[in-house]
């Protein structure tokens, strides 16, 4: 293909079309993005064709990964107002982009097909000419990360990022992990529903037993679920108290505060009242984002393993190794997850007062 | 997301690393590739947050294209030759390059999901500060379209791309208009199959009829063919005719002549014989592509007509009309996938005789 | 595989385990399921190989069929209540399983390219044997088109299926046909949307305009409308009157009355709005529904003509035009689809009188 | 639905349609297939809408499991054969029915989406009443497994099959254990490659070392690989040996022969060659299948965590455990996998004698 750019084009100064209106060409910047594509083999003069298609789909990869971001900061500002309005769009914006997110992540997951097609002897034809470029040198892959929770201390292999960005690009990691995370904005989020502290909406709220400091809901929704478990199940109630009864500040370890857990399980319990439908909708879409990451992961080790075996990769270290523990450590949202081990069958769920209801509803005409 | 780019950077001289070796970060080019998002509502003050996105699946599909030209140069290259060494790499390489270009289709395909997360008054928001830009103007899938066969006369709305595109543009279109485009090149490799007129081979081949200067084997398909018609079907022996026995020169309407035509036919009837094989493959992926194509087309015209219905696309037509007329008219391969409609029965196939037979099998031990 | 049927089974009352509690292989009553496949080509001592696949992959769609049945049953029964309470979970329950029709109908799509694996000669080997039967024959799929609302007039080959069907599958059709489909109780849920006729409600609304007869809101609706109308596009104008103006009762050819329309619109524009949310998800993923079945019967389509081209299907017909003129004709919320092409930019949308946002809103605590 | 059945089918006999010539219905049994839904749910009068979902998607699993089957056991028929005829359309068929296998499970895979569409409390209405029915008792699937060449001592949970499957289909899976599998059948027929031991066809290959007992080819082609190692790969070599240079007769935990590992690695490199094409793609196709099996149970893992978090199952265990343990175990050709690391650039693979090539292709005109 020639090469049609404009000499004197200036990166961040997109040229105005001089013929008359925006020109798609123009617009889209392809002058700079169809040039971009720089073999290694071809500057040692041992060309390898399919080095076009291993430089394309990392692009494409990074192109999204910036689309990502894109959705990604715009959903942190708006989750980090003191309060989301209930009865404005933001919170449908909020669960929009993050679906847009999801079916992202599917494409990219799709996309390792394509690189499949790269079979590992035509990797091994410019595979050492990269040395030490690699894949865990995609910075904006990492800053994700850690926009959407990933804390240093549980990324595996943390030593090792630190060894192979730029200064510069650590950095940016690293501003990103002192900020506050999307789990962090949930965890805050999570915590300000109302209700279970209102002593007036539970008067009339029936129930078998009452612990001290406990909400009546959540000492009556502990009865039942202790009597719902299995013979087999039975230790299951201890992991209910360490997540749900015990008290704020958190563990070290965990995410969520058991009152932010309370509330996202009151949440999946009761999502077919109106107010808790969008609330719903955000926790699934942030169970498929860490299920499509790591569909992502998985997919992504079995093609580093079908194309290098056990040979190491270009950044010195055995891939597949690194993404399975990653693929296995790196679940951002476990702690959402792990709520559905203490729901109940519905027809043992508590009866709602009415006073909580008509909060949970739409104003009558 | 900060300019994190080398300020030095020259588009055409990627930067050595300073610190020892190529880095990922130069080696993508991810300077250009991530600066390269200007949104026009930006420059208007009318942030409109679903740009970006709008941006960058442009961007990524055109990335794509370049990879897809990357794949279509090197097979037109290797059918350029004036004779495919059957006992090389090379068809293996040609079959083996079109399935790539159908696993990249696949997943154009499927990103059209990602564009579909744009809601119609999220689109409007900044629709008309693009005008007069227009997906039309993507000069690149022109291109592909020319490469792979399409022909200018065959194009709808041909005029239109001559006074949407620049004269740039125009004339790389043009000069793959008029170079041998991938289906007129299929035409000339299946001209070269041997066999049918080397009087040697057929002595003992058991024919029930003979057609003046009609290969045997075709006298005696043609026979076959007759007889498996149903009555409802019989008026499909004149399409026969006008395929596979009327004379060269070729119909100036039809890219394969009638030796082609046969050739081909062949290949799908005898594919069990090893030397068959690849040349299968071969003509199964071309309708592969004309199929993703299609798809493609339509689901894109689907999208269109969610997005702005019966009004007008940035480009000033309605986008619809436009995709639904180049999806019905623009498969390149018609005349390939419509041989399927003269195969007979496996079990009233004509045997082929022991020296056809060697002539398509390996070397005995 | 061996018979491994319990030879005294009997259909309609399953078996219970005689080891002790539920046996999945008799709860799915695989005994039956695993023992319907018998091939023409295996009567005729003509066995042929794939006629297993096309048995099983029919069996298949049959049975998610029926699950479609399940799910459209259990909707419109919802959806027949002569109101919905807004309150309640109903609603939810509706979206929620209107988008599992649409994840099915994903999988049917995608199920077609186990189809294409049957290769046209493999398919000759035993099309002959299966005639008359054909796939035109399957009245689940006929019936499910009859309650989501395609009408018998609107039938693409309407005689056809009265005379394919054996005529107890033809009164199961007919029957969906008579009772209220999706379509019509949509279009009453629509109707009963409260608001504009409500006075008090709007006196507060700022407006440019009035119109005898119209609402406040839709008089100022369509003067804004008319307003962001391009040169090209004037003609709109007319449109939008006889889609949301002109009076009930509707036109023969319509399914929304103008009133249902309206209120349609309205969900697609203000579906900021926590009380139109989930209507909003609702209509979408109606013509979700839709561009499934459509590329459903695109890939079909496609797929018949790869496989028998010109010649006639099992059924007698050419498979590939009924396909086509259904695909073409058979868009069911076709009217919801077509509601695009009269939004407008969300800059210049109405602001709504504060006592209308506070009924599309919760109950402030 | 209403009951469609004719009363007096009998499932062995498929009637014949009184209404001249075959009818879908009849042909696809649907009398049966459509009448094999019998909630346990509704039985207890508890009706739980989703419970029909669970017995549909479960049966529709079944029955493509049943297709499997049928594609396999023709697959291990030709492999039986004591030579497979290179000059037949055996081998292609070999291909093509492997290449479906896959595409069925691909299908398979994304069948999960719909499962995902069932909520845990959705299931809760009902899965107590299935106990203790359980997937683990789908013996096509064990079976199926046993046929491709999981051996009972590799699985995980191997007393659990013994305990969960009625004695009939534990005989059915210990029967296809006992049969030669297709990994037993591969490794046969990769043992049959001539060549290496053909010393006529290696007097001009030229080589760099020579070792005792080992064909010249192989002597050389560990030269090469040794050389390409990098040293922190230097142990390679080690596995190198374990593999393709120790004798016969294999290692109790290996599957292959270091004469079958031999041939597979050859056709690896040597592919390009006419001869090498299908039992290239043959090889790949077994690759393609683990990972299809293998993303199948990743799914399923994680769609059952999401289902039942940390309950047990209703089969009595913890089903997330049992699936990661096999979806980490249950690699059936392992071996075939990991040749990929003992590959070379193609620059550096020897030359082949024109002895040798010419076995590998065509007969010359």
């Amino acid at each position: 293909m020639k090469d049609l750019s404009n000499k004197s084009e200036d990166k961040h100064t997109p040229p105005v079309g001089g013929d008359g209106g925006l020109h798609y060409h123009d617009y889209l910047q392809l002058d700079k993005i169809l040039n971009s594509q720089f073999p290694e083999s071809d500057k040692h003069g041992l060309s390898a064709h399919d080095e076009m298609l291993f430089i394309v789909i990392h692009q494409a990869y990074e192109l999204w990964f910036k689309q990502l971001h894109h959705e990604t900061d715009s959903i942190l500002k708006i989750m980090s107002k003191p309060a989301l309005n209930d009865n404005s769009p933001e919170l449908q914006t909020v669960v929009h982009r993050l679906n847009r997110v999801v079916t992202i992540l599917r494409v990219l997951v799709h996309q390792i097909d394509i690189m499949e097609t790269m079979t590992p002897m035509d990797f091994l034809d410019f595979r050492d000419m990269l040395r030490p470029a690699s894949g865990f040198q995609s910075w904006q892959f990492k800053e994700l990360e850690a926009k959407l929770g990933l804390k240093f201390q549980h990324r595996h292999g943390k030593e090792y990022y630190t060894s192979q960005l730029r200064q510069e690009h650590i950095d940016v990691v690293k501003k990103a992990e002192l900020d506050k995370s999307l789990l962090e904005l949930l965890n805050n989020w999570l915590e300000r529903m109302p209700f279970f502290n209102e002593e007036d909406n539970w008067k009339t709220f029936s129930v078998h037993t009452r612990m001290e400091h406990v909400p009546s809901f959540w000492a009556e929704y502990r009865y039942q679920y202790q009597n719902s478990l299995a013979d087999v199940e039975k230790d299951n109630i201890d992991a209910f108290d360490e997540i749900f009864i015990k008290d704020y500040p958190i563990n070290q370890e965990k995410s969520l505060s058991s009152i932010a857990s309370r509330a996202a399980l009151f949440i999946m319990l009761y999502r077919g009242y109106p107010m808790l439908q969008l609330p719903f909708q955000l926790l699934n879409a942030l169970l498929e984002i860490d299920e499509q990451l790591s569909s992502w992961r998985y997919r992504h080790m079995n093609m580093v393993h079908r194309m290098i075996g056990t040979r190491i990769g270009t950044g010195g270290s055995s891939g597949k190794d690194y993404l399975k523990a990653a693929a296995d450590k790196h679940y951002i949202f476990r702690e959402i997850a792990q709520l559905n081990s203490f729901l109940i069958e519905r027809r043992k769920l508590p009866f709602l007062p009415p006073e909580v209801e008509k909060r949970l509803g739409f104003v009558a005409a």
